[in-house]
């Protein structure tokens, strides 16, 4: 049977891009399931999408191929790559970062190429659209046994880029982050870990001050929605293992007025701190 | 070959959590159909979810697993739940109501339990996604083969939560129903069926009127969109046996101001009723 | 191994439409891969599913089944149809001029016959659903195996609904034409083709003023978006061969204000146009 193909790109799905990927996929190697991890990465999100990449490994299957197309620079200089790990597991996608947090935390990169080889990629080759002409089917071209070497020359591994992940910026009874994503749920995850809310001495605390650019809100730490009244806030780690602002039975986002990339600070609660989300002069 | 799992969730589609559903059956379960019955339900809409799985069942294989996650309470003392039909069907969820429409049409629950085995469950256990940790894999499991038993200890079938569909109230000449759905396309759902118009004495009209909280219109009884003018208004049954209002070539919806829960009435018109929607007083 | 099908509607991804066709398809034939090309077709739009059904066949597989469902009329007096051309590819969809731009780049229709078997069509039918109740369980049908032959009564070919492309009005030094699309990401696809550029003398310039109804603005030609700066217009032949104006790092149909069905006008510049978009007294 063919390897499973985890396929995540910033493409949605109101137009056909993702469908007719599929259909490349579906003519090469017949069979080969596909895995829609997301196609709803911010258009042009790569780190987000390298997060989700990386997240995705302790649940998809393990030898799965991960194809990943978040790609601004499509057509340009950047180069389209597969790439083979350590452990012998494979990825395919734009040379920006994409792949790399998912490399990193799969034991880092044993061989890349360049995929260019002609009978892989489709001819004529459109500029603008290398997920069905370049990435589809040399995803399908590993998925049904191919190998790496067969996709194009060598890239030095070294030479691949790489993401960071935003830090925050920790300080006593303080912690300062971007925000990673906001769900359907409204539920906001930051650039926090749990180490860093221990890092600030946050981590015991019965109440944590929220204030975004707009806005500043009381949040209670606990593990899930239901532990605070309907309306409230908490704080969590979530399940991808990000510090999280929530709401029981509502939007987050919605009364933080926050979106990815705004900053947001959790801090120790100051005398007038309100109960409820009002505006604030920011941070 | 592994029975289907029909899956329907309030996840949406923008973010990783149906993906990461599915790479977790895949992972348990390879080649496992999975039928994407819908992710859209609105979220926390238990009821909603409920008709869905319910009216998905002559629809989909007959001995498919229904995998049903619309989990507000997550994490909470809701239990995961998986339940055996007397018809030997199996469904998966949390016992909030979801499932209880689907296994009344099944003919009652044989056998339920409490979904906790280790060798099923993923370990650790996020506290805010059952789906990924619980509910796919146990769906996973059965879809497999394995049995309802080995998910964890019985649990009364008597104990399950149910939901009840809200009934209209019905009087001579006049009906009224909260609004379940409002589909892509503006399709009004309400919870009404022929039944109930039939009672008020409404089923023979050449024209009703619809009242909203802020409109009124006319209405002409039909049997699909081309059965009224370009721009009219139809009522019809729809394709799940549900009183619809919808319009021909655009939204009864925005026409009518009508949203999921708001209450809608049918009556014979007065004879001050518009020809067309006109904001009203209310109901 | 069962034929795939690819499908495409205008159902959208919201409510329950395209997950239940797909379990009726499960339903009749296991196993059948279903390629869900696009269900984000804008509502009713015939010839947008038109061209994105033809457009697919080079990248799906030879021998899938084409399934379309955009079907305004469902339940009316246009009849439900299967095709099989001469090289012997299938399709089924409303004889509406949905299947006809395939069918013509498939080297035209050598059988058509109305879908009606009682064995395939699912009773009770709704009037509203046809998706669900004749063109998934037809599609099913043939791929599995089983024949057009065997779905209804023969229709002359000859009768079956077709749709036009809309023509680029040409003029030296000025090309007219519909937008066919916008896409996620902004970029808006023409009714254009690289022969109308040449033809109005447009294909060498250097750079092209665009005019929407309400606004005009400077592009750039080239074949992807980093052709040009960050926030500039490009005009490219898209992957689907139309030309289209894309902008780096941002979303063209936003800076143009242009909307499908909208016209726009690509044309040499005059002196007086502006080097980033601003308002215009239209075309």
């Amino acid at each position: 049977m063919a390897r499973a193909i985890v396929f995540l790109t910033d493409f949605g799905l109101g137009d056909e891009f993702v469908g007719t990927c599929h259909g490349v996929i579906a003519r090469r190697t017949p069979g080969a399931p596909v895995i829609d991890l997301s196609h709803g990465v911010p258009p042009g999100d790569v780190l987000r999408g390298a997060l989700l990449l990386r997240d995705s490994i302790p649940y998809v299957p393990d030898d799965a191929v991960l194809l990943g197309v978040v790609d601004p620079g499509v057509g340009g200089s950047r180069i389209p790559v597969a790439v083979r790990t350590a452990g012998g597991r494979m990825l395919v996608g734009p040379d920006n970062g994409l792949l790399s947090l998912a490399w990193k935390a799969l034991g880092g990169v044993a061989q890349a190429v360049r995929i260019e080889a002609d009978d892989v990629v489709l001819r004529p080759t459109s500029r603008t659209f290398h997920g069905r002409d370049v990435f589809a089917p040399a995803a399908a071209h590993l998925a049904g046994g191919g190998a790496v070497s067969e996709l194009g020359p060598s890239v030095s591994p070294g030479s691949l880029v790489a993401v960071e992940i935003p830090r925050a910026e920790v300080a006593p009874g303080r912690v300062s982050a971007c925000v990673l994503s906001v769900d359907r749920f409204g539920n906001v995850a930051l650039a926090v870990t749990r180490d860093d809310l221990r890092a600030a001495g946050l981590d015991a605390s019965v109440v944590v001050e929220v204030r975004t650019p707009g806005r500043v809100a009381r949040a209670t730490p606990g593990s899930t929605f239901g532990d605070v009244e309907p309306g409230q806030l908490v704080v969590l780690v979530d399940s991808a293992g990000w510090v999280a602002v929530g709401r029981n039975g509502g939007s987050a986002a919605d009364l933080l007025a926050a979106a990815p990339g705004a900053t947001v600070q959790l801090r120790e609660p100051s005398r007038t701190s309100p109960d409820v989300a009002r505006d604030s002069a920011g941070i």
